[in-house]
């Protein structure tokens, strides 16, 4: 089954760049072509059923609902 | 009072780009120095009381736990 | 740009059953197979861009760190 | 203290089928009676505070801004 | 059906002070017996199924995943 | 980097009580003036980069629509 679109406005195109893996749940940091890192948070099971290794190519998504703002 | 760090491993810093404003929410888009766009849905109480207009210089911010992957 | 698999292991295979549409943020209600209703708030741009009407074949999408347990 | 309703518009009520714990955090598997199962991560003390054990009966909850939807 | 123990640890036990209703989701302001102010967004649809009002004597939930820290 | 304000409209001020560090997130109690215990899970990095030990003075914060509201 291949997923067309979803709804997630915040989409971060990437590679893995390093999993610190643990018994339940993992942290898996992305990095963008601009040098930007992201960090998830997700079960340490989805990272095997991904088959999430360094280098391999994902999407980063967020939903908006998600993100808080602060002012400087 | 000033925060001095917050524990959001992802934090986006960019000028406020669109404001769309609702009766409880708004969507605030938030423009990165690399173009990135980043959405957000916070109350529209909220978006008052931080001020923001386009062009105010802020932060987007987004735990960890709430990040997904996707693989290609 | 096709998705092949997201770490989400709460997957509710469903057609869309009603939309309540708001300003900012809409509902989107997905009934599954077996009967079950999944509601879902997303911004209302997404409904648009996902061309999102009653009877459209959706999948909704929990992370597993925001599923909450009670006990009876 | 007794909750009479709560707000989660989704609710998903199972039996606890497995328990992976961690030392800070578990994951807890419920599956209902259409055999659909539903995946949460909860901290470990919340586990031994609900006396969460397989076979239990449980109802697994998520709000609705947690639910992203995917088109297909 | 009655919900005897949640595992969101962090319970907020007040009254409903304000209710800002719309199309799609309200803020819903509950106010502690300490005079904390506890803000939640939730469907106008669930804030019509739980008959909420003001002075309606209720319990805020917060998920440990969904809280932040930030230092000073 | 100075914050100088963040819309999460729910913040609970108080210090650093207990720290159950697990090896990729870590649980962050926090006891308010009043002696309200706010729980937070975080990424055990975070902890680190945040310098958090009990004792130390912080800020929990939770977005509004991560709130839910249960009726007794």
């Amino acid at each position: 089954m291949s997923i067309a679109a979803i709804n997630a406005r915040n989409q971060f195109r990437g590679r893995v760049r390093e999993i610190i893996e643990g018994p339940v749940v993992s942290e898996v940091d992305v990095e963008t072509s601009t040098g930007l890192i992201v960090t998830s948070v997700i079960t340490t099971r989805s990272v095997k059923e991904l088959g999430l290794v360094p280098g391999r190519e994902v999407i980063a998504l967020v939903k908006s609902t998600e993100v808080a703002i602060a002012a400087l």
